[in-house]
């Protein structure tokens, strides 16, 4: 189990193996097996990050959040004219947001209480209280409706 | 390699690292390396779970079955209001069924003999004899036609 | 970490576990954490193998390519009428080329300098300096243009 240079809270519960370094983790976070967190990654309180997951750095998970097993969130647009560079792109995750596993998260925001699909591609930012599912992802419903 | 509590047949042949923790596992599998299977899930006879792949609590998948590489079983359809709490739904895949890499698999019934093709999401019930692809998957044809 | 009878040129770096083995990798190659590369497979110089990435034996990859996080290599069409044998199908990936996360690759032929969107299947040859992306992978644009 890999974690190094982390800042973790109190009751953090890890799986092993990971692979976290130099990112933040609040306070009674879950980390699955096979997780990846990388620097400058940062995760709220009570969120839960379910196995092989790939958090990358440019992240922002609020509280409560749910990501289920196998989420890929990405920093880079493939916008950089070098191939060997790259221009970082960021990504906030709000509060009690729940996310289905194997889904793809290109750099957006995605408000609170939303819930996205399983095996959803995210290419737009999801507004709060939202349903949205598919590859591109569209909202489906408002929660309340 | 964590293999905890599990129930595990002769002949098993499991790479590490993986995480299997409280699951039945038949005579004759293969499990690949980074798969995680949860408590009370069951594997059949001479199926294989290739790396990279989540099998979760209330799976049950029959005999001679191929799941490919990173593929993700669901348990939970996010139907809670409480996100604290979840309603756990069950996943049956059949025998001879071979199921794609980085497949979605929601809580279905997929029948004996049907195909997955690669990357679908599954988000209904597949019939026995049939080829499925897709976001969300759509029966292609049957087998034999 | 399991790195078992591979060829591999220098500075090669890799993070642990991984599961690699029989494999030829070039110089100069990152291999990231929780990847599995199989027998017979090629990485070329310079191309990087992101984390829970899974490349199949069939599968050429050239110099300076950048497969991200959790792509899934496939070599196998599910076209074998008995379950239990399978024809290898192989697959060709170009220089430069950069394949976004949680994509799925059947067995194609990828150009040199195309990009490959997130999450998207690529189920089609990909022709040089091509953007690509969806369920299936369609061409959005050539490079230039």
């Amino acid at each position: 189990m890999v974690v190094k240079d982390c800042q973790l809270g109190k009751n953090v519960n890890i799986i092993e193996p990971v692979n976290l370094y130099n990112c933040k983790i609040g306070n009674n976070c879950f980390i699955g097996p096979f997780v990846e967190i990388q620097k400058n990654a940062y995760i709220g309180d009570f969120s839960r990050i379910q196995s092989h997951s790939f958090i990358c750095e440019g992240v922002t998970i609020g509280k409560n959040s749910f990501i289920s097993h196998g989420t890929m969130f990405t920093n880079d647009l493939f916008d950089s004219p070098d191939i060997n560079s790259w221009i970082m792109r960021k990504t906030y995750v709000g509060d009690n947001v729940r996310i289905g596993s194997n889904t793809t998260i290109l750099p957006v925001k995605i408000g609170d209480n939303s819930i996205i699909g399983a095996g959803s591609v995210v290419t737009k930012d999801v507004p709060p209280n939202c349903i949205v599912a598919g590859n591109p992802a569209k909202i489906l419903r408002k929660l309340g409706d």
